[in-house]
């Protein structure tokens, strides 16, 4: 489907002979695409058709770029070039930019911009001050003010100013006083009232604004609540640092969400993407979760040695406990996979706790009765196998069951209620944690059902 | 955090004795926060409210219920008011009511509103017709446009005459002939042109159009993609039907996550929430998956059964197979994760195959060969165990996590590849899968490492 991977081979052959020819293919179609195409060629062809560029027609290619993508190309660019196309980039995208290069690149380039663009360097600091996912990180410095309020008529000025510099979207106009948000201005109203209306007489509080150290998360989800296309972002003085726009925030979402996913897989959220992250930097992000599941799941070997008498004595039964217990991780895994998701939307409050529980149990109770059903058919489907060892499997089946969802939905909600990301108790770490309480399940319901064979059997502990 | 449930009990109070009095207090607040506290109410004193209320204030705070919560107070309303306050509501909002509706519910009110208001009778009915989670039943038909090429001055018009109807946000004027999408022009630019101009020479062609067939999920993808805050709805005839806003888009992306994450945890996707899904839906959506996971599982036993002659041989070695093969499905359901997610966002194509292939057999090495250590040191605090055994314990687990981060990583792209949705290989599914090839693996090298110890044990199969 993508262009670039029809036309790659002929592109880089056009490139080499004739680059002018491309950039005139390329004049026709949106930055996006052209970003896309050049995150497929080695990066020091896309580098030498960026730098042939004039540097306002190379910044929205370059800024719609990976930023791995960004990082190789800077390293075979000639920095006056990176300089140049980052004095053109959206404040925020090139501050970006200035985040995802490695320190020292970074700094270097930042005293060059320092040269050419002092205000662009300027801004880059504004922005690089805050921790890496909070509001301030995440806001632009490009939106439309006046210094004071005035009428419709400056303001319509200042959108006219702001236009001939930026492309930037623009929802609103800041009507501030010594730097403090007085109030906003939506451009709906400029097209349609009078030139000569005061500016005070049409603006409106800003339905929300947020702090620039607010997690970005709870930004994205401000936003969400109130429908809102831009937030601005102000400080402890109410002055205005920047503001937040919403297509930043589709990429928070998406984001937050492939950090969400990895936990509930089992592993440390990845800072880059699966390709971009270092080998080892990944054994890592992997090994500390497999580590501790790992010894969680020794118990399962001690609890299993210390019941040896039961074991031993049913014959096979052993083989049977992968089979039991691994149905308990299974079913507790939905149970924390359905909490977690619920109480990161918000629909689940931990104070829901006993309605879940009441819940949960009865459906571990009916899910756990139709797995013991055709559990115990399994077991008889072995003619040397008896009726009592069938209902043992069935009945710990139920118990299994039961106390895999009562686990799994419970783990989230404790979890939550003490201040520990409840994304913690992801299906692996309930799985390991429920195996355990399964083997112990399974030989107490042999005891009782199987007494006779048990007492038959070996010598007990 | 929430005022409603701080004011809860209060509020019901006052409710009562003087309703007024909460009007007054709400009217300071933004919708989404009455909805909050309405949703918190019980239908029929929610019910009440918002029938006292014009239609005009009560619809605003009507369509940002949650959907079960609209139907539990459009259950106790008087049939009048709902279609009142269905008739002031935005179009999408209006058609979504009628959607979430019982069918004979929804069908009687239709019939109402359409006496009332037939124009908002007509929007539903264009926009329900478009499968639940397509473009065309995503669109909003209250849009600005005008029917055919003009002047700045008369599009200014056109803003003024929607914006006295609807509160709905306008990024674009949509200039049509015979309903036929000709260009959008930017409000911004209503704002900076002279009156006089020309719509032909300002307009542009919009950067993507949506077919009202496309899936929501690749709406929201475009919409990312090219930062767009509004895509417009076109038929094959290229015919203007309605707008998508980027606010829906959002929403979108909540709700397609939630179904991922439910995919990954082992429960077909629920429609509705979590305490909305009745008891024995919900048991459907949980037990096939369950089922067909214990199936799986049933190989585990038969292959224990199989291999019996070398698990008894070895005192104590069925102990250790919980322990080893719930190791293959963590390290196999962390890369099916990773892989499912690559697939989701567009990072990893299945072309990637190799280069994956590669990374996770190395990956796998090196875990394995970390948890091999560890599992080796374990079996030595037993005095009994065998540096033979130990060193098959060791062994087993780098051949498990080599094959689980293979099965995990391969299968999700083989699914892609085959057309079959990915998220199908979610970890309790590469789990069941790998658990029985990590027992047959622990076997056979318990026969090679220990052959003496099998073989001096009872007569093979």
């Amino acid at each position: 489907m993508r262009l670039s991977t029809l036309i790659g081979p002929d592109l880089k052959e056009v490139l080499r002979e004739d680059p002018d020819q491309v950039r005139e293919l390329f004049s026709e179609l949106h930055p996006e695409d052209v970003a896309d195409i050049l995150g497929d060629l080695e990066p020091d062809e896309a580098a030498a058709f960026l730098a042939r560029l004039p540097a306002e027609e190379a910044a929205p290619i370059f800024e719609r770029l990976e930023e791995h993508e960004q990082e190789e190309i800077v390293e075979v660019m000639p920095p006056e070039s990176v300089v140049q196309i980052a004095s053109e980039m959206e404040p925020d995208d090139r501050a970006d930019l200035f985040s995802a290069l490695p320190e020292d690149v970074g700094d270097a380039l930042l005293e060059r911009l320092e040269r050419v663009d002092p205000e662009a360097a300027e801004e880059v600091r504004e922005i690089e001050k805050w921790p890496e996912t909070s509001a301030g990180h995440l806001m632009t410095t490009a939106y439309v003010h006046v210094p004071q309020v005035l009428e419709v008529r400056e303001a319509v000025e200042a959108v006219r100013a702001f236009d001939r510099e930026s492309d930037a979207p623009i929802y609103n106009v800041y009507v501030l006083e010594r730097n403090k948000l007085l109030g906003i201005v939506p451009l709906r109203e400029l097209v349609l009232r009078d030139p000569a209306t005061k500016l005070s007489e049409i603006m409106r509080e800003p339905v929300v604004t947020v702090h620039p150290t607010m997690d970005q998360e709870e930004v994205a989800k401000q936003m969400a609540k109130y429908d809102l296309n831009v937030v601005p972002v102000v400080d402890d003085k109410h002055e205005l640092l920047g503001v937040i726009t919403i297509d930043d925030i589709v990429d928070v979402l998406t984001q937050e969400q492939t950090e969400d996913v990895q936990k509930l897989g089992g592993v440390q959220p990845l800072e880059d993407g699966y390709f971009q992250t270092a080998f080892w930097a990944f054994i890592r992000k992997r090994g500390v979760v497999l580590v501790i599941l790992f010894i969680e799941e020794f118990f399962t070997q001690t609890a299993m040695r210390h019941y040896d008498y039961v074991l031993d004595a049913i014959k096979g039964a052993a083989y049977y406990v992968p089979l039991l217990i691994s149905t308990g991780g299974n079913s507790g895994g939905q149970s924390s996979t359905l909490i977690i998701r619920g109480l990161a939307t918000g629909e689940i409050k931990p104070r829901d706790w006993w309605r879940i529980l009441y819940r949960e149990m009865g459906m571990g109770l009916a899910l756990g009765s139709a797995l013991g059903l055709i559990g115990m058919l399994r077991v008889k489907m072995y003619p040397d196998q008896s009726w009592a060892f069938a209902g043992t499997v069935a009945a710990t089946l139920v118990g299994i069951v039961v106390m895999g969802c009562t686990v799994g939905s419970m783990m989230p909600l404790l979890l939550k209620r003490i201040g520990i990301d409840p994304a913690t108790s992801s299906a692996p770490f309930i799985a390991s944690l429920v195996d355990v309480l399964g083997i112990i399940i399974f030989v107490h319901v042999a005891k009782v059902l199987m007494a006779q064979v048990v007492a038959a059997a070996a010598i007990p502990h």
